[in-house]
Protein backbone atom coordinates (compact mmCIF):
# COMPACT_ATOMS: atom_id res chain seq x y z
CA UNK A 1 0.00 0.00 0.00
CA UNK A 2 1.09 3.75 -1.34
CA UNK A 3 0.95 4.95 2.54
CA UNK A 4 3.47 2.64 4.12
CA UNK A 5 5.53 3.95 1.75
CA UNK A 6 4.62 7.95 2.93
CA UNK A 7 5.04 6.02 6.36
CA UNK A 8 8.38 5.07 6.20
CA UNK A 9 9.42 8.17 3.90
CA UNK A 10 8.08 10.55 6.92
CA UNK A 11 9.43 8.46 9.90
CA UNK A 12 13.16 8.56 8.32
CA UNK A 13 13.26 12.46 7.58
CA UNK A 14 11.62 13.51 10.71
CA UNK A 15 14.62 11.60 12.51
CA UNK A 16 16.89 13.14 10.27
CA UNK A 17 15.79 16.41 11.10
CA UNK A 18 15.52 15.82 15.06
CA UNK A 19 19.20 14.79 15.26
CA UNK A 20 20.51 13.92 17.92
CA UNK A 21 17.39 13.33 19.95
CA UNK A 22 15.70 9.42 19.89
CA UNK A 23 12.42 9.50 18.91
CA UNK A 24 9.73 7.72 20.63
CA UNK A 25 7.22 6.18 18.23
CA UNK A 26 4.21 8.00 19.61
CA UNK A 27 5.82 11.46 18.64
CA UNK A 28 6.35 9.91 14.84
CA UNK A 29 2.72 9.17 14.43
CA UNK A 30 1.84 12.58 15.83
CA UNK A 31 4.12 14.07 13.46
CA UNK A 32 2.71 11.40 10.90
CA UNK A 33 -0.97 11.98 12.11
CA UNK A 34 -1.82 8.28 12.12
CA UNK A 35 -2.49 6.00 15.05
CA UNK A 36 0.81 4.27 16.63
CA UNK A 37 -0.33 0.91 15.48
CA UNK A 38 -0.30 1.59 11.97
CA UNK A 39 3.39 2.85 11.88
CA UNK A 40 4.51 -0.04 13.99
CA UNK A 41 5.04 -2.67 11.10
CA UNK A 42 6.49 -0.71 8.90
CA UNK A 43 9.48 1.15 11.75
CA UNK A 44 9.72 -2.61 12.72
CA UNK A 45 10.91 -3.34 8.79
CA UNK A 46 13.33 -0.14 8.95
CA UNK A 47 14.70 -1.45 11.98
CA UNK A 48 15.65 -5.10 10.82
CA UNK A 49 17.10 -3.39 7.35
CA UNK A 50 19.13 -1.28 8.83
CA UNK A 51 17.93 2.07 8.31
CA UNK A 52 17.10 3.06 11.84
CA UNK A 53 18.43 1.87 15.53
CA UNK A 54 15.81 1.61 18.65
CA UNK A 55 15.94 1.10 21.92
CA UNK A 56 13.12 0.83 24.90
CA UNK A 57 12.92 2.15 28.27
CA UNK A 58 13.00 5.23 29.82
CA UNK A 59 15.40 7.08 27.43
CA UNK A 60 14.02 4.72 24.73
CA UNK A 61 13.13 5.79 20.94
CA UNK A 62 14.68 5.62 17.27
CA UNK A 63 17.18 6.95 15.71
CA UNK A 64 18.69 7.57 12.05
CA UNK A 65 21.63 3.99 11.45
CA UNK A 66 22.59 6.11 8.12
CA UNK A 67 22.73 9.42 6.32
CA UNK A 68 19.39 9.75 3.72
CA UNK A 69 22.03 10.18 1.23
CA UNK A 70 23.00 6.60 1.80
CA UNK A 71 19.08 5.80 1.48
CA UNK A 72 17.94 5.03 -2.63
CA UNK A 73 13.91 6.11 -2.28
CA UNK A 74 13.57 3.05 -5.02
CA UNK A 75 15.24 0.77 -2.34
CA UNK A 76 12.30 1.79 0.34
CA UNK A 77 9.42 2.05 -2.07
CA UNK A 78 10.46 -1.74 -3.36
CA UNK A 79 10.29 -2.72 0.57
CA UNK A 80 7.24 -1.03 1.23
CA UNK A 81 5.52 -1.86 -1.56
CA UNK A 82 5.95 -5.45 -2.93
CA UNK A 83 5.13 -6.32 -6.67
CA UNK A 84 2.05 -7.16 -7.47
CA UNK A 85 1.68 -11.11 -7.22
CA UNK A 86 -1.81 -11.49 -9.24
CA UNK A 87 -3.14 -8.83 -12.04
CA UNK A 88 -6.38 -11.59 -12.05
CA UNK A 89 -8.49 -8.81 -10.74
CA UNK A 90 -7.38 -6.67 -13.80
CA UNK A 91 -7.43 -8.72 -16.78
CA UNK A 92 -10.42 -9.35 -18.86
CA UNK A 93 -10.92 -13.16 -20.69
CA UNK A 94 -10.98 -16.87 -20.05
CA UNK A 95 -7.21 -17.03 -19.17
CA UNK A 96 -7.97 -20.86 -17.70
CA UNK A 97 -9.50 -21.37 -21.41
CA UNK A 98 -12.10 -23.74 -19.32
CA UNK A 99 -14.73 -22.01 -21.69
CA UNK A 100 -12.69 -21.13 -24.51
CA UNK A 101 -14.49 -23.40 -27.35
CA UNK A 102 -18.26 -22.29 -26.21
CA UNK A 103 -17.81 -18.40 -26.03
CA UNK A 104 -15.38 -16.93 -28.10
CA UNK A 105 -14.11 -16.98 -32.03
CA UNK A 106 -10.92 -16.12 -31.63
CA UNK A 107 -8.22 -17.29 -29.31
CA UNK A 108 -8.32 -13.56 -27.14
CA UNK A 109 -10.28 -14.84 -24.31
CA UNK A 110 -7.91 -17.39 -23.50
CA UNK A 111 -4.17 -15.75 -24.39
CA UNK A 112 -4.90 -12.06 -23.47
CA UNK A 113 -4.43 -12.80 -19.38
CA UNK A 114 -0.48 -13.73 -20.32
CA UNK A 115 -0.11 -10.59 -23.06
CA UNK A 116 -1.87 -8.14 -19.94
CA UNK A 117 -0.01 -9.61 -16.76
CA UNK A 118 3.26 -8.95 -18.75
CA UNK A 119 2.52 -5.58 -20.00
CA UNK A 120 1.68 -4.84 -16.73
CA UNK A 121 4.70 -6.69 -14.64
CA UNK A 122 6.78 -4.65 -17.56
CA UNK A 123 5.51 -1.38 -16.96
CA UNK A 124 5.31 -1.72 -13.03
CA UNK A 125 9.14 -3.50 -13.44
CA UNK A 126 9.54 0.15 -15.15
CA UNK A 127 7.76 2.07 -12.67
CA UNK A 128 10.49 1.37 -9.45
CA UNK A 129 13.48 1.82 -11.83
CA UNK A 130 12.15 5.90 -11.40
CA UNK A 131 11.94 5.92 -7.53
CA UNK A 132 15.71 4.55 -7.92
CA UNK A 133 16.76 7.69 -9.28
CA UNK A 134 16.94 9.25 -6.07
CA UNK A 135 18.04 9.29 -2.09
CA UNK A 136 16.26 10.36 0.52
CA UNK A 137 18.30 13.70 0.24
CA UNK A 138 16.08 14.38 -2.56
CA UNK A 139 12.95 14.96 -1.01
CA UNK A 140 14.76 16.38 2.21
CA UNK A 141 15.56 19.21 -0.22
CA UNK A 142 12.33 19.82 -1.83
CA UNK A 143 10.31 19.39 1.28
CA UNK A 144 12.58 22.69 2.28
CA UNK A 145 11.98 24.01 -1.10
CA UNK A 146 9.12 22.75 -3.17
CA UNK A 147 9.78 22.95 -6.46
CA UNK A 148 13.28 21.31 -6.36
CA UNK A 149 11.81 17.88 -7.07
CA UNK A 150 10.46 18.76 -10.29
CA UNK A 151 13.05 20.79 -11.38
CA UNK A 152 15.58 17.75 -10.87
CA UNK A 153 13.30 15.35 -12.79
CA UNK A 154 12.82 17.83 -15.87
CA UNK A 155 16.79 18.38 -15.90
CA UNK A 156 17.15 14.22 -15.59
CA UNK A 157 14.52 14.07 -18.47
CA UNK B 1 -9.22 1.56 -12.92
CA UNK B 2 -6.79 -0.79 -14.78
CA UNK B 3 -10.05 -3.84 -15.72
CA UNK B 4 -11.46 -0.62 -17.91
CA UNK B 5 -7.91 -0.21 -19.99
CA UNK B 6 -7.70 -4.47 -19.98
CA UNK B 7 -11.70 -3.73 -21.44
CA UNK B 8 -10.67 -1.72 -24.13
CA UNK B 9 -7.50 -3.51 -25.33
CA UNK B 10 -9.05 -7.11 -25.09
CA UNK B 11 -12.78 -5.34 -27.70
CA UNK B 12 -10.13 -4.12 -29.98
CA UNK B 13 -8.29 -7.13 -30.27
CA UNK B 14 -11.57 -8.75 -30.73
CA UNK B 15 -12.80 -6.34 -33.83
CA UNK B 16 -9.58 -6.78 -35.35
CA UNK B 17 -9.49 -10.48 -35.16
CA UNK B 18 -13.02 -10.94 -35.77
CA UNK B 19 -12.64 -8.63 -39.34
CA UNK B 20 -14.93 -7.78 -41.02
CA UNK B 21 -17.91 -9.09 -39.49
CA UNK B 22 -20.08 -6.73 -36.94
CA UNK B 23 -19.47 -8.01 -33.43
CA UNK B 24 -22.25 -7.36 -30.81
CA UNK B 25 -21.44 -5.89 -27.13
CA UNK B 26 -23.19 -9.48 -26.51
CA UNK B 27 -20.55 -10.97 -28.31
CA UNK B 28 -17.64 -8.95 -26.94
CA UNK B 29 -18.69 -9.58 -23.35
CA UNK B 30 -18.56 -13.34 -23.79
CA UNK B 31 -15.53 -13.60 -24.78
CA UNK B 32 -14.43 -10.75 -22.10
CA UNK B 33 -16.30 -12.91 -19.45
CA UNK B 34 -17.83 -9.87 -18.22
CA UNK B 35 -21.61 -8.34 -17.92
CA UNK B 36 -22.04 -6.24 -20.84
CA UNK B 37 -22.78 -3.99 -18.76
CA UNK B 38 -19.46 -3.70 -17.52
CA UNK B 39 -18.25 -2.66 -20.88
CA UNK B 40 -20.57 -0.63 -22.56
CA UNK B 41 -19.04 2.53 -20.90
CA UNK B 42 -15.63 1.85 -22.68
CA UNK B 43 -17.27 1.06 -25.78
CA UNK B 44 -19.22 4.46 -26.09
CA UNK B 45 -15.44 6.13 -25.12
CA UNK B 46 -14.06 3.97 -28.14
CA UNK B 47 -16.81 5.16 -30.32
CA UNK B 48 -17.06 8.73 -29.25
CA UNK B 49 -12.69 9.01 -30.18
CA UNK B 50 -12.97 7.33 -33.44
CA UNK B 51 -11.42 3.87 -32.41
CA UNK B 52 -14.65 1.70 -33.91
CA UNK B 53 -17.75 2.41 -35.38
CA UNK B 54 -20.96 0.96 -34.03
CA UNK B 55 -24.47 0.44 -35.77
CA UNK B 56 -27.63 -0.87 -33.90
CA UNK B 57 -30.41 -3.17 -35.67
CA UNK B 58 -30.61 -6.37 -37.09
CA UNK B 59 -27.18 -6.62 -38.35
CA UNK B 60 -25.91 -4.17 -36.20
CA UNK B 61 -22.45 -4.50 -34.41
CA UNK B 62 -19.26 -2.76 -33.98
CA UNK B 63 -16.08 -2.68 -36.34
CA UNK B 64 -12.96 -1.16 -36.07
CA UNK B 65 -12.33 1.82 -37.62
CA UNK B 66 -8.83 2.19 -38.00
CA UNK B 67 -5.46 -0.52 -37.56
CA UNK B 68 -4.48 -1.67 -34.76
CA UNK B 69 -0.80 -0.26 -35.67
CA UNK B 70 -2.27 3.24 -35.90
CA UNK B 71 -3.36 2.71 -32.05
CA UNK B 72 -1.02 3.56 -29.54
CA UNK B 73 -1.35 1.76 -26.39
CA UNK B 74 -0.31 4.89 -24.11
CA UNK B 75 -3.00 6.89 -25.27
CA UNK B 76 -5.61 4.34 -24.56
CA UNK B 77 -4.61 3.63 -20.93
CA UNK B 78 -4.69 7.87 -20.54
CA UNK B 79 -8.19 7.46 -22.07
CA UNK B 80 -9.19 4.31 -19.89
CA UNK B 81 -7.20 5.01 -16.97
CA UNK B 82 -7.34 9.13 -15.75
CA UNK B 83 -4.44 10.22 -13.83
CA UNK B 84 -4.92 10.33 -9.92
CA UNK B 85 -6.33 13.52 -9.13
CA UNK B 86 -5.96 13.37 -5.17
CA UNK B 87 -3.15 11.34 -3.20
CA UNK B 88 -4.44 12.33 -0.05
CA UNK B 89 -5.21 8.33 1.14
CA UNK B 90 -2.20 7.70 0.33
CA UNK B 91 -0.43 10.84 2.64
CA UNK B 92 1.03 11.35 6.01
CA UNK B 93 1.44 14.11 8.20
CA UNK B 94 -0.59 17.69 8.36
CA UNK B 95 -0.74 19.14 4.97
CA UNK B 96 -3.44 21.67 6.30
CA UNK B 97 -1.07 22.97 8.83
CA UNK B 98 -3.24 23.19 11.30
CA UNK B 99 -2.07 21.40 14.26
CA UNK B 100 1.48 21.88 13.26
CA UNK B 101 2.54 24.28 15.99
CA UNK B 102 1.16 21.62 18.48
CA UNK B 103 2.14 18.52 17.18
CA UNK B 104 5.23 18.60 15.44
CA UNK B 105 8.74 19.71 16.72
CA UNK B 106 9.49 19.69 12.70
CA UNK B 107 7.92 21.51 9.72
CA UNK B 108 7.65 17.90 8.20
CA UNK B 109 4.00 17.32 9.13
CA UNK B 110 2.77 20.60 7.09
CA UNK B 111 5.00 20.04 4.29
CA UNK B 112 6.06 16.25 3.23
CA UNK B 113 2.25 16.05 1.42
CA UNK B 114 3.55 18.49 -1.24
CA UNK B 115 6.53 16.73 -1.68
CA UNK B 116 5.09 13.49 -1.67
CA UNK B 117 2.04 14.50 -4.12
CA UNK B 118 4.93 15.65 -6.73
CA UNK B 119 6.84 12.43 -6.16
CA UNK B 120 3.93 10.27 -7.16
CA UNK B 121 2.56 12.32 -9.78
CA UNK B 122 6.14 12.69 -11.49
CA UNK B 123 6.71 8.93 -11.32
CA UNK B 124 3.05 8.39 -12.47
CA UNK B 125 3.76 10.52 -15.49
CA UNK B 126 6.79 8.47 -16.40
CA UNK B 127 4.89 5.40 -15.80
CA UNK B 128 2.70 6.07 -18.47
CA UNK B 129 5.48 6.72 -21.21
CA UNK B 130 6.19 3.52 -20.68
CA UNK B 131 2.87 2.24 -22.41
CA UNK B 132 3.66 5.25 -25.33
CA UNK B 133 6.16 2.71 -26.64
CA UNK B 134 3.94 0.66 -28.22
CA UNK B 135 0.67 0.02 -30.56
CA UNK B 136 -1.86 -2.24 -30.17
CA UNK B 137 -0.07 -4.12 -33.06
CA UNK B 138 2.71 -5.22 -30.50
CA UNK B 139 0.02 -6.74 -27.87
CA UNK B 140 -1.31 -8.76 -31.24
CA UNK B 141 2.09 -10.37 -31.96
CA UNK B 142 2.44 -11.31 -28.21
CA UNK B 143 -1.13 -12.99 -28.02
CA UNK B 144 0.24 -14.90 -30.96
CA UNK B 145 3.47 -15.34 -29.54
CA UNK B 146 3.96 -15.16 -25.70
CA UNK B 147 7.10 -13.69 -24.75
CA UNK B 148 7.32 -11.37 -27.89
CA UNK B 149 6.27 -8.21 -25.41
CA UNK B 150 8.98 -9.08 -22.93
CA UNK B 151 11.90 -9.63 -25.75
CA UNK B 152 10.79 -6.18 -27.05
CA UNK B 153 11.17 -4.25 -23.59
CA UNK B 154 14.65 -5.97 -23.17
CA UNK B 155 15.67 -4.80 -26.75
CA UNK B 156 14.36 -1.23 -26.32
CA UNK B 157 16.53 -0.90 -22.48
Amino acid sequence: MKLDFSVAVHSLLYLDESRPRKITSAELAKSLQLNPVMIRNILSVLHKQGYIEGSVGKNGGYLLQRPLSDMNVGELYDLTIPPTISYARFITGDSKGLTKSDTDATDISANIGETLTDLFTLADTDYRKFYHRFTMTDLKNDMHGHGYFINLVNKQN
